[in-house]
């Protein structure tokens, strides 16, 4: 007998659809699915479906309440690649005409309180199924689960992960490209960071964050430097590590990005919080120089000097080739800060056809084992294949369409709002990531076996 | 003939309602105005209507639209002293049920949206008018028609503001005190500040607004220091200055605040962006400690040195005495920084029973005139009455409710989204604030006949 016919329905047809819209149509046969792809722009969730005959491409606003409830209203499963503000009401409509939901963003506290109305309606929210939040998650408790089974104890977990450009497209003097959301980008770490260190709670708040950035070696591959992500602490305890010690988790950057971002961040051209009068009448010139000192000097070197960097140094030169200080006219109006440097850095920072992406994911964890330190690291390092199937696409896609699967076919069987570092979904969703070459190397190795407390 | 009787509802009855209820009721059997007070504490309303037979104190909770709704629908004017998020809903359901609105906060881009609905309906929306957003715009636009009527031509506008404790109440090393929303004062600023100097826009970010306080002098009065508010740039226009050099709206403090204040921007422990986890499971000295350095001095002297400020100095001991490193256990869970630090602060910079506040206003106008530059100075102080008729009181409130008898008069005839800084408000409202006491004292001196460019 015939599987009965699922609905499937994605959300978002962007960069990191392509993956997820590929594996849900390759499937579709196999399991009796139909996937329908919404995005506002209905040509790209056509050109992606490619003529599939279980494919549909429909308009989708997720603005618009009653283009969402139409939609949803006869899924089975929602796979939502929306705006992270956007999961909690796709996720209450889908309650309403009970759809599962997979997302492969952090489950907002509005998404965590639909876990008992979920569980009573038998339904799966399947969070943070992505690249990070989703596969730094799956692999690191795989290793914690795989070090405690043989008895040992964590005393420090450290987990890193950037999406960055492949070293043959690394060519601008910011080795940088915009290779996911670039209002995410700039917008990165304004939070601060807590997390945990040799059994400290340490705070960094934003304007000190890109300041020290920790050197990252990984063995045989290459360096990195890193900086802390938001809110290492509850991760802690959802990872069952309560009393761990150290507790990082953390974003990687080739090196050098870190310092430099720190400049604009401490000249203010991060702010989202405010918009600028008139902006769409000043050129950048204007704009970068109302927040520097006045004085005789030339505006370069008074950018370097209030800055307190060397003039026609690397730094200065770096924040010269954005434009920072050209006269190109800026056409936001009403923009915030962050939006005028958002559309700057577009141009600077694109992510061009031709281009390869590269995801980097890197674990280290130390644990006590038969009165032995040892250390276990693991990294896995994916490129883009072209510039439709990045590492970005693959890495959010596969894992959400892997996990949506897993619902569908009966797989998953937990309720309520469902996180991927449980057994259940990590181990089917890791094996078949590694049918994909998406896959960690991992070493063993002893520390030290005399050290009494580190 | 009798007027026909007018339902007002005041929306509020906190701190700074006192004086706006009063003068409604005072008034009320004048005009055959019915008068009822809405707050989620009814017994504070129902204490300042002090059993007036045309005062009614009702149950008004902010967050339920029925509630809203069900006090709004026979108000013929409804004065909203909710918190600043909270007018433009309530200004939704007046325009549904045909009631002018008065508020004393910046109008929100919502609530000028509602202009063209509002003026269709025949109703005023009358904002900004209190204290600060509110004397400020009057004074100012006062002096700035009084200067263009003589023909003069402005080259600097400068308006200072600053909710204070009196000299006599003055009594804690940060000589503040929360006489009014206290986190409001926790996250004054956060949005830095853009305005115009000698022709150039200036724009300052959070974390260096604090950090060069202007030196202020009142004359014949004290010294005072001011950090820049969030937007004078749009000010500048709404005032029909579009052209003017200088453009400055400032807040006010005594000597010394803005430099301890700066320290705890700078800690980290002002953001408001992120939750501690578990933050009840802490004392004060641990939390803080998690922004510091680690190191082997001990926790005092870290912060000292980490802030680059003297160890024993003046600035450290205002940051201790705060009790910032105190064994004192966080109650607040889930808290973010700047909660945590309201907790701290609420009880060491507490207005208390017998201290007396203090409102600042303090404008200063540059012009040429006949070839000569000249400067128009004029400043306001007042200060409480008592613990509940207080300046803050005094001047948010009797503005508003002033502003309020003009629209049910008939004296204030404009429709749809209004300001104080039009003629047709600030001269009644500010002729009537002089009865109260609440005036200006002006000069106007010759600063130099020979400056060709200032």
């Amino acid at each position: 007998m015939a599987d009965p016919v699922k609905n499937v329905l994605i959300c978002g047809a962007g960069m990191s659809a392509t993956d997820l819209i590929f594996y849900m149509l390759e499937h579709a046969e196999e399991f009796n699915w139909t996937v329908t792809v919404g995005d506002i722009d209905v040509e790209t969730a056509t050109r992606k479906i490619g003529g599939h005959p279980r494919g549909k491409a429909v308009y989708f606003d997720c603005y618009d309440n009653n283009i969402m409830e139409q939609h949803i209203k006869d899924s089975d499963i929602v796979i939502s690649l929306l705006p992270p503000g956007m999961h909690a009401a796709t996720a209450k409509i889908a309650l309403r005409h009970d759809a599962h939901v997979v997302t492969a963003s952090y489950a907002s506290q509005e998404m965590i309180d639909m876990h008992e109305e979920a569980r009573k309606k038998d339904l799966t929210f399947l969070n943070e199924l992505g690249a990070d939040p989703g596969i730094d998650h799956m692999s690191g408790m795989r290793s914690i689960d795989s070090i405690r089974g043989k008895g040992g104890e964590l005393t420090s977990f450290e987990s890193y992960c950037g999406s960055l450009i492949a070293p043959k497209s690394n060519d601008n003097p910011w080795e940088y490209k915009f290779t996911w959301s670039p209002m995410n980008v700039i917008l990165a770490g304004s939070t601060g960071a807590c997390y945990y260190e040799d059994g400290n709670l340490r705070c960094v708040p934003y304007h000190r964050l890109f300041e020290n950035p920790k050197k990252i070696e990984i063995p045989g591959f290459r360096d990195f430097e890193a900086y802390e992500n938001r809110d290492s602490v509850s991760f802690r305890k959802k990872y069952g590590l309560e009393d761990i010690p150290t507790f990082i988790r953390a974003t990687l950057r080739y090196p050098g990005f870190c310092e430099a971002w720190n400049l604009l961040i401490k000249l203010g051209l991060t702010a989202n919080n405010y918009p600028i009068d008139d902006s769409e009448n000043m050129t950048y010139r204007d704009w970068v120089s109302s927040y520097l000192p006045r004085g005789n000097v030339n505006l370069e070197n008074r950018l370097a000097d209030h800055l307190e960097i060397k003039r026609n140094g690397e730094l200065h030169k770096k924040l010269l080739w954005t434009g920072l200080l050209s006269e190109r006219p800026i056409t936001r109006n009403y923009g915030t800060p962050a939006e005028i440097l958002l559309d700057l850095l577009l141009d600077k920072l694109k992510f061009k056809k031709g281009d390869t992406d590269m995801l980097v994911f890197y674990e280290r964890i130390r644990y006590r084992l038969n009165g032995e330190l040892r250390e276990h690291v693991s990294h896995l390092v994916t490129r883009g294949i072209d510039h439709e199937h990045t590492a970005i696409s693959r890495t959010v896609g596969l894992p959400a369409a892997i996990g949506a699967k897993l619902i569908l076919n009966g797989s998953v069987k937990s309720r309520g709002i469902l996180y991927p570092w449980t057994h259940e979904v990590y181990q089917p969703v890791l094996d078949e990531l590694a049918e994909f070459g998406i896959a960690y190397s991992s070493s063993d190795t002893l520390l030290e076996d005399s050290v009494a407390d580190f």
